[in-house]
């Protein structure tokens, strides 16, 4: 079954100059096909041409069949958790360096964009967690994250103490520089600068990774995707740690919040070029050998 | 839905003396009940009396209601694979210090087991996996594991290389001292040592951990349980490398051999005692912090 | 050799009511003996008699011919920090469970004492750090360390980008949480958390710890003790890090500041009780496997 | 103080086509100079000339003011280990790919040799490693390592047990995959797969990092290059262990066999380019990031 694209939005990574010319090229192909294209405001604004357009970022995702986000993985994690309810599929092109979600250059992004249009592609679908901070999770509004929701230590250079749950059980008391609540498209951001295992994309699972932990035997966690961890600070500590996710703009706990968080019930629709090897960008992004006649990194004799 | 457990066979840990006044109290136990009681050829000569039937140990499984093994995590994993293909359950009974399976002490045991035949217990079903040596996985014989299967180098000081597959895709090439592919089960045995996560038993996921890999990068994946792992040595050191299931007598690989493994279709059915708690045994067996008023081990001021 | 200890300085945790009667019963049994015991103002207010003289903390180590800790590690790094210029030694005692520097038993604490005083003990010497935050080594105050110098990332969600010398050599640019520069003391202590090897005491050398670092190649690094190390941030950070020493108060940086990190030139020195023994202390406080007849310990079956 | 290096030896890397041409221009270049030049067996035959004089491997250190070693880090391993005891500086060309010894290239090779012949060179001293099994270490004859000796589990695939002694002093029972215990240069080796620090190459220090050990306590350690390791395996374990110095031939233990690893007294000379930089080589071989401008391996965005 193809998904009929007839209206296009595109994001661009905000305030990066070579977007410029990346999105300009798509926005012309796209309409000289006879597409709608619309972008939101920043992004039109380093266009030459007026002929898209506008719309504000959170109506893009509603407004649109297909978003096409320019950038690098970030630009993609942050159109993802802003278009999280329009049911809207996503397809990066990356700015020169292959990400691990943008996966298509500029320099065949025109016959992908035609072979996507033409239905040839392929879709996955990646789950986002919903984090809530608050006395009880009813009363929390969400907050949405597509790698990790983490626990820092904040304005200390001490550690910070608390009690983990999942599904309602205790799981330990830990001192440690905080806790990394990953999906498994996380498992190859900070989670993995934290000493976790790499998870599949379609793994329907949790990784939970202490950062730095003081008892050596608490070790990364993996769990049920369906599970919903809690995270109570010891007292004392609530002024000594914040919540982030996907590393933006870490939010303050008050003296009796928890952290509640879980999966978020809308997934994020990625589109690939036809073909797309989940393995080969590892391979490209963490310099694991090839096969043995390509193989050439290695570190010792 | 409670089970009728009417025939119990009893399986000790072969060798050790701590068995027969547990085998015999338990038995005891039982007969007065009126409830069948069979044994295995070992357990019974440590016997004093020999009213219990005797079974060879591959038919205990299939003539019983229910199998108490009384040993160690080890006795209980080799009488699930034993028993594999019988759908018969297991409840675990330790010598004196808790395992990860077998975790009702001999103080307890006789108002446990009480509480089992009045059908008060937890299950959990657990998987095993299905090994496979040979050049196609439908020629060869499969040997079952319930932690682990692993590669390892044999009778060499030099690491081995060898490609990994999963579901048919190229993973990458690695050069190490082997591979642990582990069930959720064996992520607290070999896997916890070469560096794993830890997963919870109800993930149906596989480990892959690289044991001393000459990439960094080279970290633990884990992929979707129903994977289909496959290992091919780099060929010339099809004689440097065995596979080990359990940590059990290690096979050899012929030339063109290649090491197949995949989730085995008949589940192992474990029973606990009411109220079981995973992160309890977790916390006991790895020195995880309690909850705070409980709390007393940690490593630095 | 021995020293002739006359005049005894005593130092107890603040704030900890514990302290006490430890302290109340040190001082009268070395008075008995009739010994000059003096003590700080704040460990002389807890304390029932007024017999003690009464000395600010800095004068204290220069006033005396041994100093007597009483409370933990930490209680013992500060006084180290404290103390450093003069050439007094330290013997430390816990307030009920062992340290890894505080290591006589307040039950055996008069008969240790006893034979200190009468030449029976065990010295060590270990270094701290003098650490300087400036544009200019020379220009910047010492900060002193016992345990460690660490960079951390402050008021942030992101990593921090910094650059590491070693002997004016460029090591290499990293992007992560922070950097733990440690002495050999430190190596049990947060360098440990971070991922950090064991160093003995003894050993002329600096250990320094990426904390989560982006590049997985990033591993501590252990380089000779009489080395200069420098960390630059790249710039735009230079108010998203901080640096601390033994986790106490962390300091800001200014634009153009640089960290220097060097050996202080007087060495802490460490009584024990005759017999000491390093490995003893880390089998106890990190749960080794002692010879196989005691041991007890074990992960898995 | 400039060295007169008037006679010359080659050393090729065994059995590689590659070493031919290299060898033949290095010894033609030589001999232009009027200096006299010698090469191993092995070597030779594969010169078309037969100019050059022929020296057992063993006489060709004794007899020559220099080595050249053409080959990888490999080949000036085992040339270190065969020359041991002979004062002579070695010099590494590497066949094509940088090494962390071999730090010559082919294509400046000659440039190189003319300024190392005029004295301008970089020397360094780095240490081996005597290892020696037996009941007693003066009846065992010494194996030398330069990286590292190695105790393996051997033709088993469950863990050893053994114990580990510092200066005699007993530091802990270990379960494990074995043990290795490395110099500063082998810590960029085999003890970096397992989890090992990085040792600046001048440091006066020994490593031993445990292979996947049990107790997840059980750190890399690091003592003073002046100690005496001690292992003595849990006897029934005697033919499960191998011993291997640098992954060599792996030699058996008997029943009371200890393991007895300190530092060998003869130094090995390395020769480098003027402006050797040990860091440089580290960035090079493990992808550390560089200087900001020139950086561009990065894992996340």
């Amino acid at each position: 079954m193809t998904a009929c694209f007839r209206r296009i939005g595109i994001i661009g990574k905000p305030g990066d100059p070579r977007v410029c010319s990346t999105v300009g090229t798509l926005a012309e192909h796209l309409m000289a096909r006879g597409l709608a294209v619309a972008t939101d405001q920043l992004t039109r604004e380093t266009l030459a041409s007026d002929e898209c357009s506008n719309r504000s970022l959170d109506k893009l995702g509603n407004d649109n069949d297909l978003l096409i986000v320019v950038g690098g993985d970030g630009t993609l994690l942050g159109a993802a958790r802003t278009m999280a309810e329009a049911d809207v599929p996503l397809l990066g092109i990356n700015l020169g360096r292959l990400g691990f979600h943008v996966d298509v250059s500029p320099e065949t992004m025109l016959d992908t964009i035609d072979s996507v249009l033409a239905g040839e592609y392929d879709e996955e679908r990646r789950f986002l967690l919903d984090a809530r901070i608050g006395p009880e999770p009813d009363l929390a509004s969400p907050s949405l994250a597509f790698n990790d929701v983490v626990l820092h230590k904040w304005n200390t250079a001490r550690m910070v103490e608390f009690e983990t749950y999942i599904d309602r059980q205790f799981v330990h008391t830990q001192r440690s520089d905080g806790l990394i609540i990953s999906t498994p498209t996380g498992s190859t951001a900070y989670a993995l600068s934290g000493g976790g295992p790499l998870l599949h994309p379609d793994l329907n699972a949790l990784l939970l990774v202490p950062i730095c932990p003081h008892t050596l035997s608490n070790r990364p966690i993996v769990v049920n995707g369906d599970s919903r961890v809690e995270v109570r600070l010891c007292g004392f500590d609530a002024e000594l740690a914040r919540i982030s996710c996907d590393g933006q703009k870490a939010q303050a706990l008050k003296l009796d919040d928890r952290v509640f968080v879980s999966k978020y019930p809308h997934p994020v629709r990625l589109l690939h070029p036809k073909g797309h090897d989940h393995y080969k960008i590892l391979r490209a992004k963490l310099g694991w050998g090839g096969h043995p006649s390509m193989q050439d990194t290695s570190l010792k004799e």
